[in-house]
């Protein structure tokens, strides 16, 4: 045990706090903290998840006789649990975030208390169609890898399930509480090292293998039975500026890929272009055009680029 | 506090969760839940770290005078815990998973209750020599790396070391309990990044540096004193169809590294190669043919290929 | 349950820990645990990141008029905390570790008892600049990525602004106790696939996007306002070796990276070279020599080197 | 940190074991635990109150549209639970406990595996009905205690009531896992200081006050309406010696108390003796004969036995 | 694992409830449970204790130069946490609770939403004063107990300071919430056996040595410097009845002790008596009539009443 | 959410505080806490006595095999955090508390640093026979009451064996930290309403029935196979004076109980007085004088004395 100069840091804290808030004009701002709760949503998205799957990801005592029990259950809390943080959201989205461009005004006005209800709710009737996209996510994973020895395997073993369940949860809420969405999709990144941007649009049977390093962009569109591997990025090319010299924000930049296509690991497949369904972008390939239905697309010069000195 | 209308939540589920039951052949199953558990294999995994290595990963107030008793202690525990693990997973493989084609008919017979207890005793069994393996991993490490300034460091710090402690004890139990050793795997990708499946058969004196992206297919076989970067692919190259038009499973599709090979960052290498042993692969270099002892292979046109527009 | 034979393991655990003492010299060790611990370590960064921004990475519960009292009492408790992880550190760097080259002996004299007190306060001091620092790496996010709707997303969501949080305590301890760094370091890479070394230094405004499989290597030196993407290395060309055949640890043998320079994802920069200022390396470039301010460096034959077989 | 010389204690605590082993002829068990649990069963008594009084002792979010929903759910689990417990009660019972002289041998053949599944069914099937003569204990309190002001207050905070559910629930379980209801009366012992042994049979209607040392033993039989204070006893007079001079076990030897008495704080009433409905027993008063309907007793010379000395 | 009917039960219960609702008029209550917490409150009286008394009932790693932060930031967090317990409390009372008689339709009226607030700052503003007074007790019980080796053991040890300090926090709220004030008091009674009513009124200095089985009234009156022992109950003589036939309620009927008073183990005392100033009661004592000043009441036959058949 | 001032309490505290510490003496005091933790101590009494009884009382998937590791294993651990305990305590003592008269002056200069591992040492080298006369107390109880149907009832269900195991480890520790040892005495009070102040010798085989209420005080000495009832207070009848006004400490004032004695409930025994061997006193006796051998003590007008009206 030692004594501890406390003040300097104290003191030193709060002026630089009172510059951050000087400089983003928050100076007159009290009260309590208006951001929704990184570990309340983990803890919802994991009840989430239970009530998708109750045999395989519920509680490990339960019984299927007592599924639909549970699932009552279970629903009527995290819904009050999300409820509440969607509540933040929308409180601290209409006090300081940028509004959205593709929000109509109309959507604006709405943005009330009783938004949150109906965000909530609508969540929740979307449970079992979301459920659907999921089964059909997991019959591609084990129809795309040669390593899965059976369908249980693959919800409890691979990333990249995980990964796009909570997409799928993300993306439903996207469109009025994206602060919320954003949280949810680090939460999968951070478990899952695969980056998928809640704005994202995927279709079903969607399966990503081994998935490291894997990024989609915001305003990517990915049709049906799309297979992707480790390392592939689906980016942006360049980023627009506006007129005031900042960053244009929200317009559609990313790929579009078409039912069917595999790309495979470490490919890089830049701006608002469109792979034409059942093509099939080999490993490492860098892309930054359309390409038409059924190509195929490797590096040329692969093989023959090495030198051996053995 | 709102009130929620639950009834199409909980009927639409039920209906989707029948579709699935359906599909999979699955509608006369009752009863509990039969997979093994990911947080019971969790703490399992800590507890085995901790008896490989008791004044390193156990626990903080261990003393060297009392480690044989926290080891007796508990080894007997985990055993016991690692037990009821095993007789999920074989019950649940018994019943629904596909049969591995490696596996003999004899052995297929022997998946029965008293199975349970020899593959967990097989293990503890196997810890000392695990642990020395282990110890080989850390030298190698050590000597593979200018910024690492102890062996301790290695343990402590290193995702690699973790992923291959992980991985030993995984491998050990992929004979008899995959799906069990593929969660093991997964907990060891969630926590690291790097991606090692359990059936990859791995010398000692293995070395991962960084690792984030790093991917070890099935049925690789990695020599002695192999070390690797980050991204690193040790992949297949493309599946095998079978006559029914599913993917053939179960087949050697991954590389040979023989002894003291190096492979650096990003290379990709796939297919059912041989790296001759003392041979390097440079970063980046894609790979699909075998090489000889000895070889170096590097991206040749790599410095060559930029365009400078300064 | 059953009963085990666990006679073998233990003293076959035993013997391999008697082997690895005396390989290590250290049979005559007894006694207590004399590493840091993870677990502590990362309690006292999350109190550390609550103290930097209260309001946001706080307790939920707290209010702005409370901001002063809540630091003032949790700073006393992390400073004694972080207190006994420095003194371990320094007692088994004593004791144990290759002495760092770079530390004059007059400092390695100081390494006594109330150094630890001297490191921790020295910490304590610079949190206000640390703070304002991380501001200006919350903003230069802001600026830089088109996704972002506010500043309060960048903080609760992005790992790139995690790690770099992490990066900036563990960088300002590295020079004293270089094993807690490097966990802190490890407790990053773990949640977000960021590994960059705590010896690495890094100037304000910096901002990583994605971020997965980005390595920063131990002697970079990394200007203001610099941005990187996912899977950028900046890494060791080659490793010298010593005149006994050893590993050569300890120089300056990373890049340096200017003020302003942007590196797209999958860039591989090695080697002491400098990328001067204003530079952009477009993604997947493989770079190891200098190149001027303002350059750019793009992949030449990206889009040539298809073989399209559509 | 110091070092210990646990030899003489490991040794002597295994010679002390393995003298109470052969005193108690148990040196020829072997294996794991085959007791109860208290801890488990705490966890299931505080379910089964959540069950019984779902929007007062259930979980503080709960809403009363999901009341059903969180019972059955609940239910489902906590049975479970219990059947564990009861199976371990019942092998222990089978192999160590005395046998009960009033289970007759049929009832003693009964005591398989299957019984553990009917106890508990039939603890499941009477919830109701334990429902309703709580709700008569509840008023029974307020209507008893001018302090009271609520029927939710009895609920919440009164001591008596706590004791009577756990006891109600315990005393249904008796006949055929004491063992299991001694500790379910012992965890309500602990928590209020009323002992009342899970035999006691106890109408609807009872109010305990205050109720710091009451105790009531295994045989007593209490009507309807009854009303006690603290520190009442109800129980045996002297114990019956057996013909080899052990205690004789199992026979009635409490009071038997009928409707509508009131007995103050401090009576001391023992033997098997009957308190004749409508009576009043005073404080203090020790009686040991049996008193007809309508008495009224009260210590004679309560206040003339005082000597003042003021 | 067995198969559960659970039916009978979820709708056995559904009717009881049913019933209960009925008769207690509640059939048309619909939504949140409006109860306070149990668990809640315990963990603001511990931190109001800790607040208290930081060096010896706060944290362990307190340190007495942080001893106002560490008080500033928990009172903040626990005055925010009671703030919602004693709202819930008041919404409770004004919907369900008898009226509290001695309160004025003035404060009745003011039993509004800011009322809460002003419970809370009140609380606060007397904490200082709470303190002095328990130290008071505190030397009070080291003054009058020879096995009272220190004032920090009476602090840590005792039970009878523990229910004081209670007791003093739950009467500073019982005008307002009488329902919170009670699950206080039930809380120091289950810890200590010591059942104070939060409405008795207790001066400075009073020491209860031992403490189990103590009943002190509602509307006690206690002067300073009153120590009393283990089984005295200071309680009701009769209850009476109102002109309906329930009891009357909330009127004075339970004793005055005055200053200096000693009242030993076990007695008894009875209805709204006084006990002069200076007066000692005996053990056992029964009394049910006030006695002058400087009184020593004591069994009289105490000695004499004893057959002895030795 | 509301805002609150925090000022007054806290600057009043202060005060509070301060004007405590003048009184006691305490301005110059700076630093940490120097008290024992009540919360430590509760942990090392469980682990004590799951030490003590590994199979009934020790983690419930312990088998019997495994008994010496888990002993050993928790004793090193177990001994450690006591010892820091007791070096908190005898610190304080030193620094604090009225010495103990009968604690010579060559003993007091022996309370240093080392003297903390002789207590704890001895304590370990003292459990296997704690371990035998706990047996014999158990027997005790199994013979002494009608309504224990086994030895394991009585060791899991019954408060009396709960408080007379920490009894004897307390005692055990009594004559060199008797801060200590009042903690734990009180944790078995607060958990069984049984107070055994640690100082009291009691011999083997004593049984304690229900026990709420029982209080044994500091100087008593208890012989062997003595059995006592609920409240029965065995206490010092009055407190001498010293020369300055103060208590007398430290004499011996509480009854000295021969073997083989019976007490029943509610019997008051008070001063040094001599209870004769085979004595039994009945319930609700007031005693204050020796009684021979062999005495039998009843209230000699129990049932004349009441008054019945009915």
């Amino acid at each position: 045990m030692t004594y501890w100069n406390l003040k300097p840091a104290i003191q030193g804290l709060q002026e630089a706090r009172h510059e951050w808030r000087e400089q983003q004009h928050r100076l007159k701002d009290i009260g309590g903290r208006e951001l929704p709760s990184k570990n309340a949503l983990k803890k919802i998205l994991d009840d989430l998840c239970g009530i998708l799957f109750p045999m395989r990801l519920g509680p490990v005592e339960l019984r299927q006789e007592a599924e639909d029990y549970y699932i009552a259950y279970t629903l009527e809390r995290v819904l009050n649990d999300l409820y509440q943080q969607v509540q933040l959201t929308l409180n601290y989205q209409n006090k300081r975030q940028a509004k959205l461009p593709y929000l109509s005004s109309d959507l604006e006005n709405e943005l009330k208390q009783d938004q949150a209800r109906d965000i909530v709710q609508t969540l929740a009737d979307a449970l079992p169609n979301i459920r659907r996209t999921l089964d059909a996510d997991v019959c591609a994973a084990y129809d795309g890898d040669p390593a899965a020895h059976s369908v249980d395997e693959i919800l409890l073993c691979y990333p990249g399930i995980f990964a796009i369940m909570y997409h799928r949860i993300a993306h439903h809420l996207y469109a009025h509480v994206p602060l919320l969405s954003r949280i949810i999709s680090e939460l999968a990144h951070s478990a899952t090292g695969i980056d998928i941007h809640p704005g994202a649009q995927i279709g079903p049977g969607f399966f990503i293998d081994h998935g490291t390093g894997v990024v989609i962009g915001e305003t990517c569109i990915i049709g049906k039975r799309v297979r992707i591997y480790q390392a592939v990025t689906l980016g942006a090319k360049r980023f627009e500026i506006t007129a005031n010299g900042g960053l244009k924000k929200d317009y559609a930049r990313h790929p579009i890929v078409e039912d069917d296509v595999v790309i495979y690991a470490g490919a890089t497949i830049l701006g608002r272009i469109t792979i034409g369904k059942n093509s099939v972008i080999g490993g490492n390939v860098w892309l930054t055009h359309s390409i038409p239905a059924n190509s195929q697309v490797f590096q040329q010069n692969h093989e023959l680029a090495l030198k051996l000195s053995s």
